[in-house]
């Protein structure tokens, strides 16, 4: 990474914990901070990394600042550093939603240095022992820069992904949020909402065959993490789940009809839909 | 296999392909029909099997008559050959619901000869080129004997299941029924649901990561397969529909009032559920 050469990582959970490790072994100096001390003292383990205190002291002498933290603190760690950064100092976030993040940088007078990233290596794991190095190779990552985005600033955080492997692609953060909103926190909701439904019913886990497991597999994330991101995206989330409520309604109605012609239209669709990847549109595709 | 030396199966998709094969390499004279007289050519090249017409005739002739036809067409295969069956045959079928095809082999007065079997070991993906040999190789299978079935007619179908390295377990046909609305039949549902959702925003499969490929992974499965499971265990599935459409407006609500706790609380209960094995109450569990 020709122009990092020092980053700090705030939180330290699976990605900023995965994001530690690759730094670490592409000999950029690292500073680090975690709300619980116990993970921060683990991550030094590993390796050499400067500990920042909970005043964040120190956080803006990097060259990179990294917020890591689940997406409704971000705002606050960055209102927190945002006074004390060195000069050159730029400032990407890892969230999954981007609308906020963004207008929050602008409001802080910060918009200039700061280009948010989602990469999509997340899982149903969590925390900095769910981290690994490699996590981000291959990986997709949407960058949302602004019309106030100065070309080098995008181009040192462009940087920054290709060195970890992976693909940064430019994207507007309201696209960015929307289009979230339908293809990762949709799955996550329903995926709870058949947990809980289950649950609710005394039905066991581990009672499910191969395919229960599969819809429920993301039911098993990170509350505070989830709980952040639904927030925050909440108005194209709540598009997503109605939409989804409805055609759960249509089907619903259906067996309770017995209308064998029209559920098996809809299992039809539904399964085209979920086979046939070359009738996409969207050729750039393929996350 | 110590009593059974021929059967019979109707119908070579997934799970009938997949018996022929495992049959085949225990010495079982086979015979076989499918309504797709390719498949059944198809059958034929692998191996020797005595291959029937569309009357059926010949089939009652076996020790054994395996019904792998999707599950509403089960019953009108049973009426068809009920009337031909050797003194000693024995019937089973293989579909996801268990009470309409127990119902129909008590009217056709075969009750006694039928013990009714469902193998956990399901794939979304369907027809005789998804079969394979060992398919039942570890997978519970639920047998659902009635109060007219003879020991030794639930024993020879117990040790055909056994003898294929399947785990047979007892099981009234209406207990099944409404455990596989929740574990099997309503995943299906919602998968499907999804998928429908996601299809008419115009977000394509190819653009979701692997969570969201994890929750649609079963909007793939076979149409007629499912319309008819579906159909067939109504009752037990509209009332899972309702109760995940419940839970899945209760987390539409909280989303929408911004409720960052009522959120956080649902996907923690979802979590736990979905992560603490050992609390289930079933210990019978792990299917």
């Amino acid at each position: 990474m020709t122009s990092i050469r020092s980053a700090t990582v705030i939180g330290l959970g699976l990605i900023g914990g995965s994001l530690v490790r690759d730094l670490r072994s592409l000999q950029v100096e690292v500073r680090a901070w975690d709300a619980d001390p116990r993970t921060l003292e683990e991550a030094s383990r590993g390796g050499d990394i400067i500990r920042l205190g909970s005043d964040l002291d120190g956080a803006g002498a990097s060259d990179l600042v990294v917020l890591a933290v689940p997406v409704q603190s971000a705002g606050d760690v960055l209102r927190q550093i945002a006074g004390t950064l060195g000069v050159h100092t730029v400032i990407t976030d890892v969230g999954s939603t981007k609308c906020s993040i963004v207008r929050t940088a602008r409001e802080l007078e910060v918009g200039a240095r700061f280009v948010g990233s989602h990469p999509l290596a997340g899982d149903h794991r969590s925390g900095w022992t769910a981290g690994r190095a490699g996590l981000f190779e291959g990986a997709r990552v949407f960058l949302t820069p602004t019309d106030e985005t100065p070309g080098r600033v995008l181009d040192r955080i462009t940087s920054l992904w290709v060195s970890l492997g992976a693909r940064p692609e430019a994207i507007d953060a309201q696209t960015h949020d929307r289009r979230m909103a339908w293809i990762s926190h949709l799955p996550q909701a329903v995926s709870t909402a058949l947990g809980l439904a289950l649950h609710e019913a005394g039905i066991a886990h581990s009672q499910l065959g191969p395919g229960g497991r599969d819809v429920t597999r993301l039911a098993a994330s990170s509350a505070q993490v989830w709980a952040d991101i639904l927030c925050d995206n909440a108005q194209n989330v709540v598009a997503a789940l109605r939409a989804t409520t409805s055609r759960l309604g249509s089907l619903t109605a259906a067996v309770e009809q017995g209308d064998h012609a029209e559920i098996t239209r809809m299992l039809e669709d539904s399964s085209l839909w979920a086979t046939v990847e070359e009738r996409t549109a969207d050729s750039g595709a393929n996350s």
